[in-house]
């Protein structure tokens, strides 16, 4: 039995990114399996912005919090959105409290990374800058990821994906990415 | 004539980073030329995490403020600490804000990057991670760019750098970038 | 008056880059200006496979002449498929080849990406990669590429660009390079 | 039992590449295990610069032969040169060709990087521009990877490290590599 974090990497409550990892989160449920998949949220894990003083006075409590699940977890599945043609500032943020709680808690955890975005090319050039930051710092990136284009139409008004073919795709990388993990 | 706006990427006090960017400005200050060399504190800038709903109830004040300053620059220098291999969070949420006013002022700046590290390597995978968004959004990223190794031995009790062919070294990079303007 | 080498990187004879650094060779030709646009075959330059050994009994002609070409010129418009989500190996060992020439020809010179595949994303993953090496070696490389996707359907039996929209898009880059060289 | 293939990425007599890579595979074959660890020679398997027509024609022989080496292994492990800051010419020309025989071999492999280099940063960013690569045709690049800096300096008369550090961090580096095959 391996255990899945899931989490969308936007503080927007009506995020692209919120929507697809909890179609993900769907899709993992609905199959048989003996593992655990639990969906975080990120506006439960309000951070400052990094600053060594800050940490100096004490680690803040989400970042404890947030980083003792990562340590208990196998593998981690991140919905990112792109900004800028880069790992949102917000995501990086998170990412950089938790690499300071010793263990590193990301080191040889095992990440699928996924992502949404209005644009055509769906989030891609996001996703290859995510790569390295959470590579520097021992993470399993999984080669393949998942770039959802157009993702301003790709929602129906419960938040499922609209397109059975898409919604098959990311299916089967899912699957790909958990059975991966049983090795 | 140009004017310059220079900038340590990071929060701490007695940030290495910081003390790079002093050193820069000191170097461009002492010679003659008709340009302005303005030099910023990030901490005067606080941003929170990006988040739209934030957003579209008002741009935060020192967004706007920073946005109109950087607008009216023609040319930025950026001190930037490596986190975990990458661009710090903070930098990045800060470069994120600024994106969203119109129009993008990054759009057609002028760049040199420094970096100031503890480790050997200088900053150098977090510098070349930091060049992927600012030239999606259109930035001309100088191709040189400034690591400084062993950060935490480089500079003596006044701030200044110790070694005077790192300072040298320095000082040619910044003059090379400052006369690129000129053109 | 600036001079303009243009060269299409893929070494097929019905090359889609081939084809889209032609256009842009048109493109540029037909507005009138006191530039001097060259348009080379990247055929014309055939090179052995870097090896130090070789060069150490003689730089090849073919790297000779075209590092004095890339040397007397003041700005470069390339057109790159993506192999494997990255820079050719073809490209590269030309990249690297010159790059032996004294002094370095590519410093210091002014470059922009073009990037024609069959693919939806327009070989945008391969300029990315591309543009590592580039800056590296002290090139200038333009924020802005043009990424053409489904290149196998984007050009009439005359080699030119079927859709007037995308010819236009392309010319427009082109211009603003251009311009930008005048500075 | 796992097969693993190792081979140096430098077409040179005396490459430090091919050094390091004979040093590895000592320091592999000196352990007991029931794995296999192949030494191959670059230059055994000498490739055109990838061309469309050439592959249209048939599949060169060395292409085959490596590919379907490649096919049968578990692991690889490689040590590339620095090129310009990036994946030299001719190692992402072979990856490109291998990439061309179906089903492609690369997929699914997993993947450790070493890189030697005369410079300081010891290949660093040659082996982030590599892994791009890789990773996008499904690869599993270890996240870490091993750089040699100093490279001219760093072998005995007989090829091998001379300073027990190095020889050291690189075992274990290796080890653990093999022992994560296991799993």
């Amino acid at each position: 039995m391996s255990k899945f974090l899931m989490m969308g990497m936007s503080l927007r409550k009506d995020s692209f990114n919120k929507k697809l990892i909890f179609n993900a989160h769907n899709l993992l449920s609905i199959e048989k399996s003996d593992h655990e998949f639990e969906l975080l949220h990120f506006n439960d894990y309000p951070m400052p912005l990094y600053d060594a003083e800050i940490e100096a006075k004490g680690m803040p409590d989400t970042v404890v919090k947030l980083a003792q699940k990562i340590s208990e977890a196998d593998a981690i599945i991140l919905s990112t959105p792109e900004y800028n043609g880069g790992m949102p500032g917000p995501f990086k943020n998170l990412f950089d409290w938790i690499s300071r709680v010793k263990p590193m808690p990301w080191t040889g955890k095992h990440v699928l990374l996924l992502g949404a975005s209005p644009g055509a090319l769906g989030a891609i050039r996001g996703l290859a800058h995510t790569r390295v930051p959470l590579q520097s710092e021992g993470m399993f990136v999984y080669p393949d990821m998942f770039g959802l284009p157009k993702a301003h139409e790709a929602f129906d008004a419960n938040d499922l994906l609209k397109d059975p073919k898409t919604t098959q795709k990311l299916g089967e990388l899912l699957l790909k990415f958990r059975d991966h993990l049983k090795r």
